[in-house]
């Protein structure tokens, strides 16, 4: 398709993410003509800086600690030992792998994949500074949408004067470009980011410590968890400093290594050192430099508020999905947005996105996975809650795959019995919270989850008991 | 408790395998006192010569099998060796400890458990041949209930004129007692048992053949699924003959090996010989000696009749569950089956089992799983059918788990969009069906599925992919 022909689209999609892209195939799967615009490859933070780089680490993090227990399963083998250049090696391999297939995806529903620096102009045209392949700038070109969906993300934040350098203080990005693990790392927030790069260093035997300025490791889940989780990190010798307080401005960075005055709140600081520091304190939206400015978006600390059903900003015709809407910043959550924000944008019936019942995951070891409300949640919010939990040590297959750590926790209305959250903490858990956002879906009970067979012996049992023992019904427990 | 006191009973459960405890703890749950009797330790087949065991083997095979790749992952590390004696005492202390584990229950719930032969003299009168922990006879009781629930389970069994000698020729009883692998072994029958042996023994270094009567392997499986199945174990040099034929009868057994002459349908047969042959043709339901005859109760073809909510036979006040029903002999099958019919004698609303609704699992590599119907047997009941069907490879997280193999097909009604069956093959799978099992529960159309947020990135992903393949809209391939 030659320039002239295809300046006009039906959509355009700013941000190729997994927000942008699942919106971008949706829409040219309803036959709409479909530009896709991105200053870098196609795959957004999740493929290159995020969700997929990290996980194939944590992969061969998992695999080297399974081998170390291999004499527990009557196999005879040597001491592993981690090969950091080799898993970063596969880790490229997996990104470009999976880049490939996103680029046949874009052939197959003939959506036109633009690389280059995209600005609203209004709602409906677009200007794009192109780059080549290797991000140079490569001249200019103008397109017209009938609608523009913005999906342009996020990038990581520091702390106010805290400053990566690449070297010393690093980000997730940076360490995404590494191929060695430092002797010593200081980890600055115990969410998700930072918990998983803890569990992947600590596997490495990298000695690790986590600051964390909230009480609990893993603040957004229940607290439960965030208790067997801390109980399990410490067990692996991953030192947790909760409630954390440090001067950001004064950590010094040199050829020695970092260092940092660090204490619990109202205690004394102490000197804190390490090879390197990873700020893993969250990410910023990317809502500057895009022409929001030129529409009527109403953009609220540099966040896009849009309809939860649609996904239309103030803007007609312009729409906001992924991180830069806020909320959970998920790529599975950008793919929803993108796919509402389509399927409204075609004229078939949208509901309003209930992130209650989106599903979170942590890839550290133990996993964690979570859906709706925690316990703490249940009674801010005044809702009257009974609880049933129990234990993997109670599930056959986890005893067969020697991991009998974490647990299953239900939280059910105490009247109706309505599911209002479940928190899974414990081996491959991230592959049974599926099971409890369909239950959520379909606005189930605890005693008809309970109902539903759960093959035996499988880890996902752990839900069937839990939901039961809501009732106090559990049969292994 | 004295004998006296413990005589009579609001419950006697005969069989105390997983549907016949389930069953116990239950009514136990409901106020009901209750007598456990079995004249082998606590539960059954599944604990003891079933699930559980062959699954630790298992366990350690897939282990084995990573640790073989674990280069591919960045993981430096020698040949790994299987230490069977080791593997097998794992495989025993899983077993014990899960066998403490129910006889803590059986404390918790304080069901009286009785180990000895049972049988009926009518439905509410149990005479117990007292055996002792060695098995040995410890006098006799009898025991008066005033509703019985009779779950006996089943035994190995073998083909006509083919009998097993716990050497040469042996079931998976034998196997399960054993710590060595032969050189070489012929597994006739490719259902369940037969795969998940012939999987481990390959594993082990095993020259494994397989021999199915049937046209395909897993013949109760979709066909896709099947060929999917018999190409993975092709490829991992496992000999399959399907439609296999030969005179049980003819099969020798001496000091050398076994010798049979085998051959496909209509094909000149040749000797195969191995060192070892294990009959995994089904087994046999324990309704002989359990004195039925002294009941109403009908018995046809060696099962039970049932009514199949309440599981009440014809005889007032017995109940039968499990194998000895048929259907489709799975532990956690039985266990659903065990607690309607307590449901049913507590006076609770009971539901009609729907065994289409019932998941299936096998522990093979790749591993598969399923529930409803195959696409052939939606045709063969003219039911109009859909179907979307995604491979691993287009999962990025099975592409990270280095296990991309296999595939969801999900079949859905051509007008209603029900969800009629999904069939998965791959790693993991029996993870992966509790969600289908829970929609199916739901009654959920695919498309509902298909909008169930799945966390990114989780092979269980493949299911939300397939459910929207049925529409043409899946977004990853």
């Amino acid at each position: 398709m030659s320039t002239e022909t295809t300046s006009s689209f039906d959509l355009v999609v700013i941000g190729a993410g997994t927000g942008g892209y699942a919106a971008a195939f949706r829409a040219a799967q309803l036959g709409m003509s479909v530009a896709l615009v991105d200053r870098a490859r196609i795959g957004g933070t999740c493929l290159h800086w995020g969700c997929i780089p990290t996980k194939a680490m944590l992969e061969s993090a998992d695999l080297l600690d399974r081998i170390r227990h291999a004499k527990d399963f009557g196999i005879g083998v040597g001491e592993p030992t981690p090969d950091l250049p080799a898993i970063a090696a596969r880790r490229d391999q997996i990104v470009e792998r999976m880049t490939k297939g996103l680029l046949s995806l874009v052939r197959k529903h003939k959506v036109e994949l633009i690389r280059g620096e995209a600005t609203l102009r209004g709602a409906t045209t677009i200007h794009v500074a192109l780059l080549d392949d290797d991000g140079k700038p490569a001249g200019e070109r103008v397109l017209t949408s009938r609608d523009t969906i913005l999906a342009t993300g996020s990038r990581t934040k520091s702390l106010p004067g805290l400053t990566p350098d690449g070297t010393r203080i690093v980000t997730s990005d940076h360490i995404l470009r590494s191929d060695r693990a430092p002797a010593s790392l200081v980890v600055v927030g115990a969410g998700a980011v930072g918990m998983e790069f803890a569990s992947f260093y600590a596997d490495m035997g990298t000695k690790v410590t986590v600051l964390e300025y909230a009480p609990a490791v893993t603040p957004l889940e229940d607290a439960e968890v965030a208790k067997e989780m801390e109980r399990a990190f410490t067990k692996r010798g991953i030192a947790i400093v909760t409630n954390a307080r440090f001067d950001p401005a004064a950590v010094t960075a040199d050829d020695d290594g970092v260092r940092l005055m660090v204490g619990r709140e109202g205690e004394a600081p102490a000197e804190l050192r390490a090879e390197q520091l990873l700020v893993a304190t969250g990410r910023a939206a990317n809502t500057d430099g895009v022409g929001l400015e030129t529409t009527k978006a109403v953009v609220e600390r540099t966040l896009v508020k849009v309809d939860q059903a649609t996904m239309a900003t103030a803007e007609p015709h312009l729409y906001a999905i992924g991180d830069i809407i806020g909320g959970l910043w998920l790529a599975h959550v950008a793919a929803h947005e993108g796919i509402n924000a389509v399927s409204a944008i075609a004229g078939e019936e949208v509901h309003t996105l209930d992130y209650t019942k989106m599903p979170r995951a942590t890839y550290t070891r133990p996993q964690i996975a979570s859906i709706g409300r925690t316990q703490a949640e249940c009674e801010r919010d005044g809702i009257p809650v009974k609880a049933g939990k129990v234990p993997f040590q109670a599930i056959g297959k986890a005893v067969i795959h020697g991991e009998t750590g974490g647990f299953a926790k239900v939280l059910a209305h105490a009247e109706t019995d309505e599911i209002l959250g479940i928190h899974l903490i414990g081996a491959h858990v991230t592959e049974l919270i599926a099971e409890a956002s369909a239950a959520m879906l379909f606005e189930a009970t605890a005693w008809e989850v309970g109902s539903a067979v759960h093959p035996h012996p499988t880890l996902s049992e752990v839900i069937g008991e839990a939901t039961l023992a809501v009732a106090g019904r559990s049969i292994n427990f």
